[in-house]
């Protein structure tokens, strides 16, 4: 019997969920629909013509979370601040107008980090509740990608996080610098990597270590068919040098590809983590879900 | 009474200059001709279009430096190695085939950095030999751009020497980051430019603080007008913060108005320069040209 539809949607994609009391995923749509390919106003069509068979089906509640409850999205859900668990998420989430099923959002959080600069996430608080069984209640939890976060979880709640430009620095670079030229496509070569992480431990600014991109190939020390990986490791090993936490196991959300490379690059770095399951997103939103008034 | 013909001839550009024994500018020309504009083969007869003038009228000795004595350009001139000063480099030159006029070419200068990555450049080494006399024989010269150039000057020689991509990082970040979708082109802000500058030196990566120009944008707090020169700063304090040897007086040599920048983020880190004046290129290429041998 299920109980809830909840609703990943990002910028790139959609991703729903028909889920259990329990949070068990029962059914499951996928579609690269994400908010950038939705036209104005043509969220509700969207929505209906993924879950519209489960409404039909009996199903009453929907929850949303990711950029759709941006600027940009359907409809725009304040930030909730920092420190926040399920239950400040549950008490803060913004209705949303839909004829036949109770829509609601999960708001972003926001944070500052240590110089009062503002920190925005949406739909990362919702994977991180939803691996926070694993975690036990405290922790760090790494969601690697275009921009990076790392949140720290104490109590069950996400009490501060920083994010971390990388996935996107590593894309302007590969193909709108002089360091892309050099470059070939293809899967992750992994000594290279390796080599880029332990470069980041060697002085010298990741302005200079970029630079070294060049050189290495230049001098035959680094072929075009690894040098895109090189990179990567550079940037992933100078972003876990800064952003983890000594001594504390780090818990790796999000796509396996990704995951295991940072998982490597903590290693090389003397750390620990594990890899949570790809449904965490759907773990959190049942969790969310579960706590919420509905009326 | 000229003496000789020197050429800065780069990935871009193409600048001559009919000298004077002491190095005076007697004549000049340049052109968008750099050498990724030059069909292949075509360098001897784009060099007589430009200074053929001069040739007739009895010059009969070209130095050439730059990217022109690259791979990619007419001759190949193996890099030297640091420490190198006019001496070594004119002892270097490298002797290209042209009817009705000796034509050398300047070597790049090779190094490595502290981990024994390759360090190399071409055309920089002629401008900092250009800039010896305002240097005196010891101190930094600091050549700001798309790979800039920080080389440490002891007893007329160019020892060693560290490059940073901040140029090309900022025009990566810029044109292909979502940062860049906030941003305005337009003469630099420099308040906002000192803030970024300033960013620099608080707690973080700097791939933390990137992402910190979006937030700042999103918070209302960096407006769109002055996000790049923002950037701008925070990606030029990460280099200054990490390349300036603490104590010495830094030679910017290059365009006045990024050695403007540099000059006034330097401040900002409790530095000391002076920006060259741009001729630098033409007094290095005479000054290596009066310590050549020209058979």
């Amino acid at each position: 019997m299920a109980v809830m539809i909840g609703v990943d949607w990002g910028t790139s994609s959609f991703r729903a969920f028909r889920l259990a009391a329990d949070g068990a995923v029962l059914g499951r749509r996928s579609a690269p629909q994400g908010i950038l390919h939705i036209e104005a106003g043509r969220f509700a069509e969207t929505l209906r013509q993924h879950v519209g068979g489960w409404l039909d089906e009996g199903e009453t509640r929907v929850l949303l979370a990711g950029m759709v409850g941006s600027r940009q999205g359907w409809v725009e859900a304040p930030y909730l601040a920092c420190p926040a668990g399920a239950a400040e998420i549950a008490a803060a989430l913004v209705a949303v107008p839909f004829e036949g099923a109770r829509v609601r959002l999960v708001p972003g959080l926001s944070d500052t980090d240590d110089s009062g600069v503002p920190e925005v996430m949406r739909g990362e608080e919702t994977q991180i509740i939803g691996a926070l069984t694993e975690i036990r209640g405290d922790g760090v939890a790494c969601l690697p990608g275009s921009h990076s976060k790392w949140a720290r979880i104490a109590g069950g709640r996400i009490t501060t996080y920083r994010t971390y430009l990388s996935g996107e620095t590593f894309s302007a670079l590969r193909y709108g610098t002089i360091l892309g030229r050099m470059m070939t496509d293809g899967p992750t070569d992994l000594p290279a990597f390796d080599r880029g992480v332990a470069r980041a431990a060697e002085p010298g600014h990741l302005l200079h270590h970029l630079f070294g991109v060049r050189t290495l190939g230049l001098a035959g020390k680094l072929k075009d068919v690894e040098s895109a990986s090189y990179l990567s490791g550079l940037l992933i090993g100078h972003e876990v040098r800064a952003a983890r936490p000594r001594g504390l196991r780090v818990h790796l959300i999000g796509a396996m590809a990704l995951c295991s490379l940072y998982a490597r690059a903590i290693t090389a770095c003397g750390g620990e983590s594990s890899v949570e399951d790809e449904d965490a997103a759907a773990r959190g939103l049942a969790l969310i879900g579960r706590r919420a008034q509905w009326n």
